[in-house]
């Protein structure tokens, strides 16, 4: 597993603000601690306006962080993680045309386990099946993180769920505890899409290379800020909260989660993923039409099998689903 | 699916000289029949004989086909193809690293199914979990196929599994009749290796981006040309019958099966690629011990199911091995 980063000067210098909260910190007890001469700290707080953050500076008193800027960037996140791995490496853009092909590309030059990519906002967003997603800039999470298990791709789609069990389980712990997982991997509130998640890997036929999780998350998004067609159908952690969300808050909270769901997915296997996502199902219970192809089946949605296949109690038996499109027909 | 390319008129020249057999067709001939001027046929015949074609041209008599280069290009395989995607856009090189990074690279930038690549030689040839692949050059046959099926990426192992039945089953028509596959997909021969498949592919997690099938077939290399550690282990069609094959030849009845059972498993399914599969195993019914991970599983090899993984009766029970190596133990 990587080492994680050592953190340049300007985080320390960042860190021992923040620390400070609201409290004025002078420019000596930070060289002093940090070692730093008084010229590089004056430096450095210079570098941290330059990138959006407030900090004042008093003579006498010293220095004090106002507002940071909101931002996803590793100095924003990195030091609210707490992970051994994932999102210890972070690469941040302010736009991209999607998370998951700059991580695509990563992963083939080497990117290690538990590598990220974030952008403030993506020009060509993409959703499951080839699909967009709708990615308005500096509201939402827009994130990829490269995974390397050691498992066969037939178990890739266990990695799936257990993304959708730790997006669910960051969004409920944001206070939506009404958000639900639609088979396999999206996360509703209100009936509506908060989240979803579009895996790629590349592989061996018998071991995965690589796996690309992207996830999208609306966390302050407005219903204005979707485009029309979608206004119906989405939803954000603003509009089920009534208020904003700190996103790099949220975005370690939800890397952090992830993290602690690989590990427990690493020891333990699948059993408790799947009974987490049993517990978060949005789907089980419900009669569901599911698009398979260009065929529709009709029925029950009764459980997630050992393999993640979503179980649909037919007419004609049970079938096993391991692709299509989900409909809810009827609420429990 | 893609249109076969047309051919060129340079192929046409080579197609009419090589029905000729080794009779004399003159330039008149030829320019009447494919509407060329008599400077064309000319131009074309000399660019047939830069690739290494031997033409005689007589005056009054005509040309006359003596020789085709030994060589794996369009003009020397496609012409023996008898499929309707595979093989029909082929990709020839000298040397590459190894095709199945070209096919992949092609894959990536939107290559069609069937789309093939082909090298006389590999210099960084690779075989399944990351091995190299022994690619001494102008003696074998290294291709891949970029395939593009409608399949999760769980299915993927009965693409692998089908391939080792088109090879095994080209093998055996060019004469090694006790050609047979271990599993998952290596072709032996008097024990010994003569050909292996390695699939990789991308894919999101419900369904097949691409699929590149890389097959490594030895044809006419003799005992001298695999390197000293090989020596023992390895085979190819030459040693196994005596004479060598010509490659052209070959690799088009390969591919032309390959097609075959790509139809039928699109048609049918697994079931009959699982028969087939079944018939020409090396493996089932003999005593194997299976590297899985860094345990060993010991017992009788007693089938492979529905999916592909091939089933082991150990003292414990029936252990499922989707992925492993596979050490035999014991004769039949």
């Amino acid at each position: 597993m990587p080492e994680p980063a050592r953190p340049g000067s300007e985080e320390l210098v960042l860190a021992f603000l923040a620390e400070a909260g609201d409290e004025f910190v002078s420019g000596e007890a930070i060289s002093d601690k940090l070692g730093l001469s008084r010229a590089a700290v004056w430096k450095h707080v210079n570098a941290l306006r330059s990138q959006g953050y407030r900090i004042e500076a008093v003579p006498a008193r010293g220095y004090r962080l106002l507002e940071i800027p909101d931002r996803l960037g590793e100095l924003e996140v990195r030091p609210l993680l707490n992970t051994h791995d994932v999102g210890q490496a972070l690469h941040w853009y302010e736009e991209v045309g999607s998370t998951n092909d700059v991580a695509k590309e990563l992963a083939d030059e080497g990117a290690l386990h538990g590598e990220v990519v974030i952008a403030e906002r993506q020009s060509a967003g993409r959703g499951r099946r080839g699909r967009s997603w709708s990615s308005p800039p500096r509201k939402n999470l827009y994130l990829s993180v490269v995974l390397r298990p050691d498992l066969p791709p037939a178990r890739a789609p266990e990695v799936t769920l257990l993304a959708a069990v730790a997006v669910c389980q960051a969004v409920r712990r944001a206070g939506v505890a009404s958000a639900a997982i639609k088979w396999p991997n999206d996360v509703l509130a209100s009936g509506r899409k908060l989240a979803g998640v579009l895996t790629e890997m590349a592989a061996e036929v018998e071991r995965v290379q690589w796996l690309v999780v992207g996830i999208g998350v609306n966390v302050n998004a407005a219903a204005d800020d979707f485009p029309d067609e979608l206004r119906e159908l989405a939803t954000s952690l603003l509009i089920e909260r009534g208020d904003p969300v700190p996103r790099a808050l949220f975005a370690a909270a939800l890397l952090t989660a992830l993290e602690e769901w690989l590990d427990r997915h690493a020891a333990e296997g699948f059993a408790p993923v799947r009974a987490a996502w049993r517990e978060m199902s949005d789907t089980l219970g419900r009669e569901v039409r599911v698009r398979v192809g260009s065929a529709d089946l009709v029925g029950l949605a009764e459980d997630v099998d050992e393999t993640g296949a979503l179980l649909v109690r037919t007419a004609s038996g049970l079938e096993r689903v391991v692709a299509g499109d989900v409909e809810m027909l009827r609420g429990r």
